[in-house]
């Protein structure tokens, strides 16, 4: 309260300073609506409770789809429909099982997860030695040593990186590509650490690998980070070692996804267009919470505070729930495609899709005069409900295509990313996970987002 | 890693901008140690998992003292001793017990905690009708009422304020001073709703009362927000309704308790000081983690961090636990006293005391020309690990004495407050909710602001 007050007296006295009081009053509106009568946390009960893990064909994809249009027309959306696209239909195929013979003869059991579009090992598993690699160089220097055997990927996650999406950055080509670089030299599957900073938990993080196409298609899976140091120090003690792995995973052929639209007409230039979004599939083994279940129900609460304030869009809002951002981008891919197609403006498009934990940031894909100009007249806006920078950037993957194709500004929310990778792809990717308070924050400041983009455009 | 290279290029062609660079590599460094070594969280564990509840005149407060001073050894400071002085000895006396008669005739039970520093019921507990007071100025209004009953203050926690200590600031009174209030006009208990915005769950809050002199002192506990919402629909639907209240608390004789210090001596200034500290305290139904736990392991952090780093303060550092802040704030104000009485030439004094979440600024009373020079020239060397501002306002409660008496420039970290008043007090501030990273950036922060200070004053 203070710091509004404050932000107001200083604007007093200019034309563009009155600006900047008259929307911090819209913007206090916006936060009193979203934290007085706020529907996101609820929404998201919903969301993971009752719909639960919804990855691209599952059963519970349709029943997130179905959910997603109720709710765009309950809170308000004027037109809501489904884009249709097809999306990869990958499947675990039952329990992921893995052990090793401990120095004592007795199996020491495993807790992992199939990789997302990996393969299965056959209902045999694989049993063969296995061999601990740190890192890529080390693959390429002892890569006589792999044939015939299980790649045992234990690159750590880099905790100097104080934002936790540099580190994933960093480990995350062993999930993606490291299945193929073993095969390359004759593996016969792929175990990884995880791309995770968890410490008073074993849960392995699944997540899409991408096989190339050269190299032979091998199982992969993930283990959680108590389980690597194990099997790190098994193999350590005993360099014969070998591993029993069965996964039961497959990829089917592609069957139809949708992303659900919510739309309300702009009053001046109902033809140009500004996305909001997050996306509604999520990985098995959780409920999708944080990934990106907050981002869903953060494009419906800007929806609804919208409505809630009487606010009148001078340009077309969409508020989209987006298919398949997992292991396709297929939804989002879809969606820019079709505005091409139909030659539509897309002025601005914003995705949540780094969890609800309390916001501190927008990246923002803009030249440098536009995005110091936003720097110097919008974060006294923000900063009092925790955004207090933008960062150059693109905005998040489902919105990416939009910018590719259509060159428009792309932004996405940045939460404080220290939680995130305790959860994400995870077992504990639940909504206990998600604080109401911090989720709604991030609400109020996409919307006062989305608020001075439609008032302002980036002039 | 991108934000301390771009800080760094910025600054390469000056003077004070070379310093930046020199400082910004200081920081980095600390920032490692923390990081990849840190010990925060471990010593979390051990505080709250083995040492537990530690309220003062208990046996946990004998627990922790001994747990102080060996860890300040340990992490290495070069003298620790013990400061004696008198703490409140309450005692909660047993299990605290409400419950009305439903409609159906059968007990209703309430999920309560007696207050800190109350008096208890008797054993035979407290009958009596009850009256719903939603605010100060209705009892004002409805004083006459009052009088043989059991008031429930029903004050909610504002969700409007941003910064939850806000709306704490707001609610606290009821706490505070609710039951002499309700006193004055003869009521002959109180129970308050929690401070709090927990939605999930129903635990009620504790936390210290002050009974007024002039006014009989009477029984008082917090009931959780569930059980106040359905106390409140009940005496709405029968006025008549009486209410079962039983506490067995009681305030013992003055007890002993300890500041536990440590020192490293300052190479250019041994005879002027710089405090960091937490308390030591914590209330007993839980264990104590973000309140104060966190703040006593970021003091211990500190002294870790820069004698790991090998820097060699120029004013002497002590790391300070506080005794009983929570009801009584007996340690500080011996601190302080014992500084004034010894004439000791205090520089400045940071405390921890508002929860180990992501940090976001400190507090810090300076006139406006030093803020000033602080923002311009500190703030781009703290941002790259949260803290992106200085807040006018004074330091942490046990601190507090010291500006008063000394006129020590004060301060305390500002973490992120969204989460903060799910847990304070009550059964579920325990280790499990505190996380390790956002533990760890608070005490990069400390850590980098001490050495700051020790290096500039405010210069």
């Amino acid at each position: 309260m203070y710091k509004l007050l404050f932000v107001s007296s200083l604007f007093l006295f200019s034309g563009t300073l009155k600006a900047q009081t008259d929307d911090s009053i819209i913007i206090r509106k916006i936060a009193d609506e979203i934290l007085m009568n706020g529907n996101a946390y609820e929404n998201l009960r919903v969301l993971t409770k009752e719909v639960g893990g919804r990855l691209s064909g599952s059963p519970g994809m349709y029943k997130a789809e179905a959910w997603g249009q109720k709710i765009l027309k309950d809170m308000g959306a004027e037109k809501v429909w489904l884009q249709e696209c097809k999306v990869p239909h990958w499947v675990r195929g039952g329990k992921d099982e893995a052990y090793y013979v401990g120095a004592d003869g007795k199996p020491v059991q495993l807790d992992i997860l199939a990789l997302g579009n990996s393969v299965g090992t056959g209902a045999k598993g694989i049993t063969a030695p296995v061999i601990l690699i740190n890192s890529k160089e080390e693959l390429e220097k002892r890569n006589i040593e792999v044939k015939g055997k299980i790649v045992f990927y234990n690159y750590h996650f880099n905790p100097r990186f104080v934002e936790t999406f540099r580190s994933y950055g960093d480990a995350v080509v062993y999930r993606v590509f490291g299945a193929s670089w073993a095969a390359k030299y004759g593996a016969l599957a792929m175990i990884t650490r995880s791309m995770s900073d968890a410490v008073d938990n074993n849960n392995p993080h699944t997540g899409a690998l991408e096989y190339m196409d050269s190299f032979p298609k091998i199982p992969a899976a993930a283990v959680g980070l108590w389980d690597a140091d194990k099997l790190a120090k098994a193999i350590g003690e005993n360099k014969e070692l070998k591993v029993f792995l069965r996964t039961n995973a497959k990829m089917l052929p592609d069957t139809i996804g949708h992303n659900i639209i919510g739309e309300i007409a702009g009053s001046e230039f109902p033809d140009e267009y500004i996305t909001v979004g997050g996306h509604l599939d999520s990985w098995d083994p959780a409920e999708g919470a944080s990934d990106d279940g907050t981002g869903c129900v953060h494009a419906i609460e800007v929806l609804r505070a919208l409505k809630a304030i009487g606010y009148k869009p001078r340009h077309t809002i969409r508020f989209v729930l987006f298919a398949n951002e997992e292991n396709g981008l297929r939804g989002g891919t879809k969606y820019a495609e079709e505005a091409k197609e139909k030659n539509e403006k897309h002025l601005f498009a914003l995705e949540s899709d780094a969890g609800g934990f309390t916001p501190r940031a927008f990246t923002i894909g803009l030249p440098a005069d536009k995005l110091d100009r936003i720097r110097k007249n919008w974060i006294p806006l923000l900063e009092t409900y925790g955004v207090y920078k933008f960062d150059e950037g693109g905005g998040g993957a489902d919105v990416s295509p939009l910018s590719e194709l259509l060159n428009t500004t792309v932004s996405e929310l940045e939460p404080d990313s220290q939680r995130y990778f305790e959860y994400h792809h995870a077992r504990n990717d639940v909504f206990a996970n998600v604080n109401k308070r911090e989720l709604e924050m991030g609400a109020v400041c996409m919307t006062a987002l989305i608020y001075l983009v439609d008032k302002y455009e980036f002039q």
